[in-house]
């Protein structure tokens, strides 16, 4: 980890690359993500200890208040998702009149987006207070109702696509139970929930990624909770971002069986093609989320008959490795590698996965920008300029 | 300028302070920000010059393509922003359905992210042509219709918060003329006309402020255009960055009148309190918006009875300048001191300010965007991280 673990004074010097590579937002006690030797961890422990222990509620309560929940904390922040997941009216009606073919994360954002416009609580709170204190704590509260929102909201869009009514939670399940009823109408199992709670945990923070880093520069500008959420939405909408699970889902499923596997590689690297979920550009070890995936992936496969599936995968995955070793190459799994297959086994149609992404992230999302408040400073980089200066303007008859 | 302007080979060696200070995102040549000598450009053309020769639908060409358009091309351009206005009537009814408290940049938000449930095209054409420049076309042609879209919807949010009937766009009217009849319904006069072109002008760009950036972070994950635009919005939603101008109007109408501006600014002084839209954290000259804009509040405000207003103005701006000179401190009147008063003596809301910006710097967000595309990189800085690591998980009983 080195140059990026330890206090950091600003102004400091750093090399500066593109895509802002190398530049440092800020210091954080949230998570860190040790590329080189492919370890994840949120406030101070490890995501396989998370995912073997806990689950995504109380990871969320962890990444937001910096501490694991005694047993009356955990209880009412569970009662917290509960009440707060409870949809709107008006913003159901929305999301059943979107088109079904609708892209579901831009119907995501819109019913974020469109919940800002009904919840006032925390609107310019950090503008309005001069209690530093008190608006972080509306700000957390109203954070955390929209994560168990999000989830609502994820499950309503699921419902709607597939024509079905949408569904409220179910006040005798958790929050990660829930998600699955909503969509499916039906109670999930245990094997079911304990792979749900995995992924969740596994997607919920992940250093200064894209959409992490956009809701910090939307609330850096102290806009509020919802406009920062639609925003980090918008920014994971993109398929460089989210998204490659399901390229590589559908990959899987044209290979037509374990046994076509080891020959789908070879013609994929004959034709110099990539294979899908594999290299990360900050893992240049295993990337720690496929590793605790993979176990979890293969219990579920089994049990819910998406073992043939999970043969072609792991044949796939052994064979590549098999040739990125040959060439020298350290290139493994990323975590979409398996997230994809899962998701298809948990019964989620494939336009659905980034979504699942976004409901698990918005904790970290959330973590973040309540960590930055007290330190708040608007995030304003600069742009070179190279273009022209002292033109003179042309009438447009003479153009 | 010095070292903002010029070519930058990355990596490169840069001296970076909180908030991102000093890190540089791209090389561009849509516009600069020369705060020590206060001036602003568009594509090489100084902002003042625009603003006494041109029209925002121009500069908006300007900006997107690079060039100052022949007849023709900005014949063709005004016909698509006006055939792109027309409001697709699912967004007419849920922008009815918000609640009319609501704020409006919540409103715009989820307006601009519905908008994208209803529109494929651009979605994922980054991802899924192999043609760079086909790619390119047709996102420049879906961000115009946000463009157009987006002014439409904030004239629709301001009528259905005033209980009145939503208008689509007058075909007889231009981009700007539309704006201010599709929220009062009546045709504007031509001082009217010109002097909100010069608003919209004026915020069109402005290097590489936080929405700005904003919209460059989320399409960097190639998130199609609304997701990226509705994100924007919801940047500027902030109190930070836009929501000055109000807060200074507000300051100017409790004063009671010019005779009494001279006493109001020492009270502040004595009080020790800013004076509203005074200095910018770029400009430490002039802020070349305020200047331009000033002339065009004068006439403004003389022609539609509110000299006594834009005299109070004045009069603060005088008084504070004797004591900022008195002090040595190079202070000035940035945009939001002035902006707030013409919108006002136009008929805006006071809560409607920020979506004028919003709409007008649509044009520098797509601008941006579209010139960052052919040379995407993601954005992904770094967060050091400085709290605990290996922690041992404690069972809940024993917390």
């Amino acid at each position: 980890m080195s140059k990026y673990v330890g206090p950091v004074e600003f102004p400091c010097e750093i090399t500066l690359g593109r895509g802002l590579e190398g530049a440092i937002t800020n210091v954080t006690k949230i998570g860190a993500v040790n590329g080189v030797e492919g370890k994840l961890i949120y406030r101070g422990y490890d995501i396989k200890t998370l995912c073997d222990h806990s689950n995504y509620e109380e990871v969320a309560y962890l990444l937001i208040y910096g501490n694991l929940p005694t047993q009356s904390e955990m209880s009412a922040f569970s009662a917290e998702l509960k009440r707060e997941g409870e949809m709107p009216a008006p913003i159901m009606r929305m999301i059943e009149g979107l088109p079904r073919d609708a892209h579901p994360m831009n119907a995501l954002q819109a019913a974020v987006a469109a919940a800002g416009c009904f919840d006032k609580e925390g609107w310019e709170v950090t503008k309005h207070t001069s209690d530093p204190a008190a608006a972080l704590e509306i700000e957390r509260k109203v954070g955390i109702r929209i994560l168990a929102r999000t989830r609502s909201f994820a499950s309503a869009i699921a419902r709607a696509q597939m024509g079905k009514d949408l569904l409220q939670p179910n006040p005798d399940l958790g929050f990660t139970a829930n998600y699955l009823y909503m969509m499916s109408g039906e109670v999930p199992d245990e094997t079911m929930c304990e792979v749900m709670d995995v992924c969740l945990i596994l997607q919920a923070d992940h250093g200064m990624n894209a959409s992490t880093f956009t809701s910090m520069v939307v609330h850096s500008s102290l806009a509020d909770m919802y406009s920062t959420m639609a925003a980090a939405i918008g920014s994971l909408r993109g398929p460089l971002h989210g998204g490659a699970n399901e390229a590589a889902l559908n990959d899987f499923m044209s290979i037509g069986g374990p046994d076509k596997a080891a020959a789908w590689v070879e013609q994929r690297f004959a034709q110099g093609k990539k294979i899908i979920g594999f290299g990360h550009r900050v893992y240049k070890a295993l990337d720690p989320r496929a590793v605790v995936l993979k176990q979890y992936a293969e219990k579920l496969c089994r049990e819910k008959g998406f073992g043939d599936l999970y043969d072609t995968v792991e044949t796939v995955e052994r064979e590549t490795l098999k040739r990125m070793e040959a060439a020298g190459k350290k290139i493994y799994p990323n975590v979409d590698y398996y997230s994809g297959l899962v998701y298809h086994a948990l019964g989620f149609p494939t336009q659905l996965f980034p979504v699942i992404f976004a409901v698990a992230r918005t904790a970290g999302w959330l973590a973040r920008v309540l960590e930055y408040l007290p330190e708040n400073r608007i995030f304003r980089p600069r742009a070179v300029y190279d273009g022209a200066s002292d033109l003179k303007y042309v009438p447009m008859g003479e153009r």
